[in-house]
């Protein structure tokens, strides 16, 4: 972390913008969330990739966290963060990465969903010596990866064969339709569903002799809906401490709440056809188009003035490498404002986890538009 | 450039892979289209980002050579490449950037396409005694950027302001529009077009007394076909240098040809919906999906064995951040073949310049898929 040695308006564009004031809201309105339901939260740290942004984040470096890739969990465990879940499905080629790490006395736990694979774990851990704990992947929705909660056979099959050297430490599902809804009753049904089918997968285990002690469920979507979720012992969700138009678009939040924005500058115009070009590209926005399939098309992201507030009906129309164009919203009457070469623009994004993943720092604005610190944050396998 | 200290079995994936033969070809296909036209070649380096690339597809560091962004200029000046076009509209604030650079003897190039850039070129340019050497843009295609090639007045009045402290080197364009096209023909014209117009933009100049030694025209789907350019100086393409799908279906390549590709590992399976799960998610192909507008739409990826044979009809289907869902290509009537957890694949790109961003090194694979170099690559600006 670097403190005082930038300010909005001299930085190099395009670049990251953090309200850390948002940020701080959207980890407050999770924590008391989960607080009052009496699970743990394990938050996702694949969207921030960022030591200084998970310090800002987690309670304590014991807390639990989530990675999505092993270059994660050696970046955070070499920061101190302690007990990590991989969440993704380990391949043979990984095991030894895993076991480095475990051994500098980092809990990294990881997860499988089959037979071969759990061989495969077991067979390591016999011969590290290191019972390494090991969570059943469960496909609630038909979305991705994972055993059906309802697969007696597979369940207690792949159970079998990790206990013989491997831990079973329990259950985890992502319910990653969820992103396809718009609406909160429908966020509510998806979140008892997840909670209920990966409860259901447990149970078959413990029936099984397996003591299963670890459910953990979540998805950013589900979690910010108040479910009772009898039987699940941890929440896991990442893009809300950023926010984005997805989000927004699916009802978890407004545009207001988003903490993450690209801070860019007018390069030019093309006033016959009411463009206003800037230097925010695909390179700095992403690709990610999230919100193109929602009921509002936000483009390649709503555009904000340089204190982070919302100009109504301005979108980043199109995207080349390293130009950006900035129009009204089609379908709307207004006509784009006056603004100058050299004006500075923030755009909120499609989806945080992208768009972040373009950058290699966050600058980190604080109280009343004070520019505070930079955060570094790091990608890589 | 480090070597032999990795091979394709054992590197962590997902990763980059460069085929340098078949990048070799490409360098030399366009080098001999060009030479046949007697006109110099600019090469963009935005795709590549690496030193040791540039290094490979240059012929010397004296050669010409066309940026993106100021940290490419930093980069590859700090590097030894010496003649420098950033073919981005400057901004008031990249300017002390751009004179910094230039006083280290590379020869920065920039361009503007108003007269109120122009000005702000020209003051700083007359306060630092540096006639920086600046290129008007031209806008021949509706794409994006630049001024109208028969735009008069605001030529005049653009290289007016200009040659007032920096020098009007000429004109250059970027006829984006052509990645739209799908035959030949089409791109001849394009092609046409874009030499004829930007001449055009020049002979006005000229006639006003700017001496404009520089027109410069560029695209790769404009470059790769034999059209005569009279009076074009210079022609920039970039993506070439890989190729990549979107290019194979404007038909500037085929899918054989392309030197980029994603090595990801095989981790699961979901056999009831015939879905092979790999490592490599849209973190690792980009978020580009460049070819769904196309003839043939080829998803997030063409699907190669480990030592880069294609696969016929295996597409990766979708993505999530880590994930990707390999499958056959809808409508189609085959299956997935039995691939094993652990094994390799390599997946060819929608769009070179994208995916390579995501990433930091590219693997290098030599003669008869020997394993030679790393060649670190860089972002941000």
């Amino acid at each position: 972390m670097t403190k005082g040695d930038w300010n909005l308006g001299d930085v190099t564009t395009p670049c990251l913008v953090v309200d850390k004031g948002k940020m701080q809201a959207n980890l407050d309105r999770l924590a008391s969330m989960v607080a009052a339901q009496s699970i743990a939260l394990r938050p996702h740290l694949k969207t921030v990739k960022s030591i200084d942004a998970a310090r800002f984040a987690l309670p304590s470096q014991q807390a639990p966290a989530t990675v999505s890739t092993l270059a994660e969990a050696e970046q955070f465990g070499r920061a101190g963060f302690a007990d990590l879940l991989y969440a993704v499905a380990v391949s043979p080629q990984k095991l030894d990465r895993v076991l480095a790490l475990r051994a500098t006395g980092v809990d990294l736990k990881i997860i499988v969903d089959s037979v071969e694979m759990a061989e495969s774990v077991a067979a390591r851990a016999r011969q590290a010596g290191d019972p390494i704990p090991t969570l059943i992947e469960i496909d609630v929705d038909d979305h991705r990866s994972g055993v059906k909660p309802d697969d007696t056979d597979n369940l207690r099959a792949i159970a079998t064969v990790l206990s013989n050297g491997a831990s079973v430490h329990g259950v985890m599902t992502h319910a990653g339709e969820s992103y396809e809804l718009s609406s909160e009753a429908d966020r509510m049904e998806a979140a008892r569903q997840e909670a209920e089918r990966t409860v259901q997968a447990a149970t078959i285990l413990r029936d099984a002799g397996h003591a299963c002690p670890t459910v953990s469920v979540g998805s950013t979507p589900t979690a910010f809906v108040p479910v009772a979720r009898p039987g699940v012992t941890e929440l896991r969700a990442g893009v809300y401490m950023f926010f984005d138009l997805v989000q927004a678009g699916i009802g978890a939040c407004s545009p207001s709440d988003i903490a993450l924005s690209v801070l860019t500058t007018v390069i030019g115009h093309q006033h016959a056809k009411d463009w206003i070009i800037v230097d925010a590209g695909w390179m700095a926005l992403s690709r990610d188009r999230g919100t193109a399939g929602q009921k509002v098309d936000q483009f390649y992201g709503m555009v904000c003035n340089d204190a982070g507030e919302i100009l109504d009906d301005l979108v980043v129309l199109r995207t080349n490498q390293e130009h950006g164009v900035i129009s009204v919203r089609p379908g709307t009457t207004g006509t784009v404002p006056d603004l100058p070469i050299g004006t500075r623009l923030r755009i909120l994004p499609n989806h945080a986890c992208a768009t972040a993943a373009q950058h290699d720092r966050y600058h980190v604005v604080g109280e009343a538009g004070a520019t505070s610190e930079i955060w570094p944050r790091f990608g890589g396998w």
